[in-house]
C-alpha cells in the first residue's frame, strides 16, 4: 500500500503523532474510485469533503493543490481506490482547536477488486448507530460504530451488514447506502440522524427523482420487493439475501440502473478493477 | 512536545499512515499525570485502557513492556502529562479488522499548568452527546462531539462546558466528570449511555460511598447547592459559576475532598505542576 502525508501547500511531510486526526478522529475522508488513471466523481467527492470540513469548521484546502498532489500520487496507477484523509492538523493536549490550525492531508492507494456486479448477501447487525445530527451525513473519522458492526461476522459469503439506529430505524450498511422497493415505491432512509450521504446514493436519487426518503423498519425491509446497496467504489449491487429473507432474481429496475451507471462511468462495468 | 510511536514489543517505529487509529479512531487513550517523574494512578489508567481495548476487541499489550517504554520516555521529566494512545494498528481499506492485527502505542508528553485549585466557571454546551451504550464509559478515540462542544467558546474565563445527551440528561464537561450536591445528597450522572468513566470520578466515589449515580436535568444542576468537576490531570475543581448560576463560596465538602486527594496524591497540591 502506498501512502503519503502532505501539508496544504502540497509538500510531503512526516505525519505528526500529535495530529488531531489520530487524537480525536478530528477530520473527514473520501474513498475515490480511480479508473484509467482518473478519479471517478471527483467533483462530488470534493464537494462532500469540503462540506464535511465546513461542518467541523476545518479550514478547506485549495482544490487545485490537492488535485495536483493526487495526480502526482496516482502517476503510473490505473485502477485503484484513492483515499483522501483531511485532518485539522496538529494540536496540543485538549479538545480546544489551535488558534491557527494547519490542516493536513493523507493520501493512500488501495486495490479495487475485480468487478462482477454479482448480487450480494447482507446480514442484520446488532450494533446500533447513535443518533447524532451534528455528525450525520458527513464522512468523518469517528467510525468505531462501523468497526464494531463489521466485527460481528467473519463469514466470507456475507458482503455487508445492515445497521439500524438506536430507535430501530434502518440506516445503511456498514459501508454502503441502501434502497428498497416497497409497495411499488423505491425508498431510502434519511441520513440526518446517522449514516453517510453517499455519492452513489446522490447519483441514484438524481437518476430517479421519484425515490423518496423514508424511515424504514426491519419489518418493512423484510417485506421489500427488491433491495440494492451502493457506494462510490462498488457501484450498485443487488441484494439477494438479507438475513433470512431471499430475493432470488435481480429486479429489472436495478439492472436498468446498473446499465445507466456503467454507461456514465465505465469504471463500474463488469470486468473492470485491478483484480488484486 | 515529545512524541514516540512504539510497537507492542516496545520498539520505536515510524507511525504508519494506514493505522486504523487515524482511519477510524479505532483505539483508546489515557492522559496520565506525571508527578516527580512518576505516573499518578497508573494502575487505574492501565485498567481502563485494557477495559476499553477489551470493549473494542483490541489485543491488550503487555503491561510491563508499555510501562518500561513509558519510563524510558519519561526519563529526565518530572511534572508533565503523559498521553498513551493504543490503536488497533495498521489495516487495509475497509472496516473489517485484519486477521492478525498488531496494535500500536503512541506516547506524547505535555505540559501541566501550575496548579492553584481555584474555582472554575462552566458554560452550557449546545452540542449534545449521542447515546451509544457500546462506546459509553470508555476513553476511545472518537471525540468529535467533544471537539465540537469545546469549539463553542473562546472566552478564556470559561474553564469547561457542561454537556447533555440528546435526551437532555446532564452527562459531563468536555474533559471532566461532574458532581452536584442536590437536596443534601451528592450525585453524579451515570456514564452508561455517554461520557467517560473518569479515574478521578471513581476515586471520589470510593472516598464517598454515599454518592449516588442519578439522571440530572439542567434545572436540577441550576438548583444545586454545590458543584465540582474532576479529572485525573486537574484533580478536583469547585465550580463557582455554571451559565447564569453562581456558587460564591467553595462548599466545605469540596475543600475536604481536595485535602484528601492532596494527602493521597501530592501531585494535586497547590503549587505543583510544571507551570509551563
Amino acid at each position: 500500500m502506498k501512502t503519503i502525508a502532505i501539508n496544504l501547500a502540497g509538500g510531503e511531510e512526516i505525519f505528526a503523532l500529535n495530529d488531531r486526526g489520530l487524537a480525536y478522529g478530528d477530520g473527514v475522508f473520501e474513498t475515490i474510485l480511480i479508473h484509467a488513471g482518473k478519479p471517478v466523481w471527483w467533483d462530488q467527492h470534493w464537494q462532500r469533503l469540503i462540506n464535511g470540513a465546513g461542518r467541523l469548521k476545518i479550514s478547506v484546502p485549495n482544490e487545485n493543490i490537492v488535485r495536483k498532489a493526487c495526480e502526482k500520487f496516482l502517476e503510473g496507477h490505473q485502477d485503484n481506490v484513492l483515499k483522501i484523509i483531511l485532518t485539522r492538523g496538529v494540536g496540543g493536549r485538549g479538545y480546544a482547536v489551535p488558534v491557527n490550525p494547519e490542516p493536513r492531508i493523507v493520501l493512500s492507494l488501495h486495490d479495487v477488486p475485480l468487478r462482477n456486479n454479482a448480487p450480494v448477501q447482507l446480514r442484520w447487525c446488532d450494533t446500533r448507530l447513535a443518533r447524532q445530527p451534528l455528525l450525520a451525513g458527513i464522512k468523518h473519522l469517528n467510525r468505531l460504530e462501523q468497526v464494531l458492526a463489521r466485527s460481528e461476522w467473519n463469514d466470507g459469503s456475507v458482503f455487508d451488514g445492515l445497521m439500524c439506529d438506536t430507535e430501530n430505524n434502518v440506516v445503511c450498511a456498514t459501508s454502503a447506502n441502501i434502497f428498497a422497493k416497497i409497495q411499488g415505491q423505491w425508498l431510502t432512509p434519511p441520513v440526518d440522524q446517522a449514516g453517510i450521504a453517499g455519492i452513489a446514493r446522490a447519483w441514484v436519487m438524481k437518476q430517479w427523482p421519484q425515490v423518496q426518503e423514508a424511515h424504514l423498519s426491519r419489518l418493512q425491509m423484510q417485506q421489500a420487493e427488491a433491495i440494492f446497496i451502493c457506494n462510490a467504489v462498488r457501484g450498485i449491487l443487488a441484494v439477494n439475501r438479507l438475513g433470512e429473507n431471499t430475493f432470488p432474481s435481480v429486479h429489472r429496475d436495478i439492472l436498468h440502473l446498473q446499465n445507466q451507471l456503467t454507461m456514465e462511468q465505465p469504471g463500474f462495468a463488469v470486468g473492470e478493477g485491478s483484480g488484486k
